[in-house]
């Protein structure tokens, strides 16, 4: 696909994926604009720009190919491929996504999970087990990881990023409540849960 | 506050309050947008024209009032009040969420923890007791609970948020991998981590 497709779009893509994903399980092979459209309650010429953007779905009336649609998002958000993933922060939240089995399914998998925590080292979560922290360049080493996902206090959250890149990591999944987007060489996605919860009340005091 | 903000600019107040919020622990009175530009790498004219919103900075070359911004953008954001929060699944993380002390610091207070798993009844997370989930509509009636969390299956969410919703609850903070945004009534806040490693994803296949 050689095609640029805009920022706006893309951050669509992940919620097409997801419905598309769920009309192959339910075996629906077409589905029209108008259908999705009701279904994901947005309008259905927001969905045909979108969709416009992959091509390759028939003639006007005879609906999206659901499976050719999927795998081609699922191509452009890179999800067919697997990719390694490691969590250093083993506490609950790290404990969770290494225990989430459903990313496996889009394509990510925990392959390793850390902390500095002696009393953790060698707990299993699905089937793998907590290491210690300084077994982390010996494992990137023999291991291809590509994605580091930081649980861990706000206060480490920098000098561990550093690290990873110094190891070779270029992609970190960030739950600290830092910003390191600032870090060269190196792909940030944040999950700031406080900010979130913020909105949340932004949107209950808006409303009072 | 009676002026109308932007969408844009809402969506970076909880940036502005956290750096604001460090600053103060650090003891900083008085802050230069380019100072504060340098901390956030966010550009000094943005940032000026962000916090135009909200006067009170003193005059040109004074800087901003560090506590009287906070405190100001606090109230915008409601975080100033206490909001109570039930959690709903007390999975991993269900109980990451609850075991978060940090949420109360910026006014959300987690004050129950329900799951349908008769093994997790009574066990203790913080000083929160796992109750089952059939003894929610007792709990609210005797509570102020102002916001769900939502950390239970995707295949539940639907109609455990529906009943939230018949139950008076009317703000929800959804980690389940589905959306609830049409449910009338009440206000969502999506945490959805597929998507967001999906956007890694896309990132790194950008990159390479």
């Amino acid at each position: 696909m050689d095609k640029q497709i805009s920022q706006a779009v893309i951050r669509r893509l992940p919620r097409y994926y997801r419905y598309l994903g769920e009309l192959l399980d339910d075996g629906v092979e077409r589905i029209s604009s108008n259908d999705l459209s009701k279904r994901m309650h947005v309008t259905a010429s927001q969905i045909r720009q979108d969709l416009n953007n992959f091509g390759g779905f028939g003639q006007q009336g005879y609906g999206y190919n659901v499976a050719y649609l999927h795998d081609e998002i699922g191509n452009i958000l890179g999800v067919n491929e697997t990719h390694n993933v490691i969590v250093i922060g083993a506490g609950n939240l790290g404990q969770a996504i290494a225990g989430y089995v459903k990313f496996e399914r889009v394509g990510f998998k925990i392959i390793g999970l850390f902390d500095v925590n002696p009393e953790l080292k060698g707990k299993l979560v699905r089937d793998i087990p907590v290491q210690m922290l300084d077994e982390l360049p010996e494992f990137i080493k023999h291991n291809d990881v590509e994605i580091a996902a930081l649980t861990l206090p706000k206060s480490n959250a920098r000098s561990t990023a550093l690290k990873l890149v110094s190891l070779g990591v270029h992609a970190i999944w960030n739950f600290a409540h830092v910003d390191l987007d600032d870090i060269p060489d190196v792909i940030i996605e944040n999950v700031h849960l406080s900010d979130s919860l913020m909105q949340l009340s932004y949107n209950i005091t808006q409303q009072k």
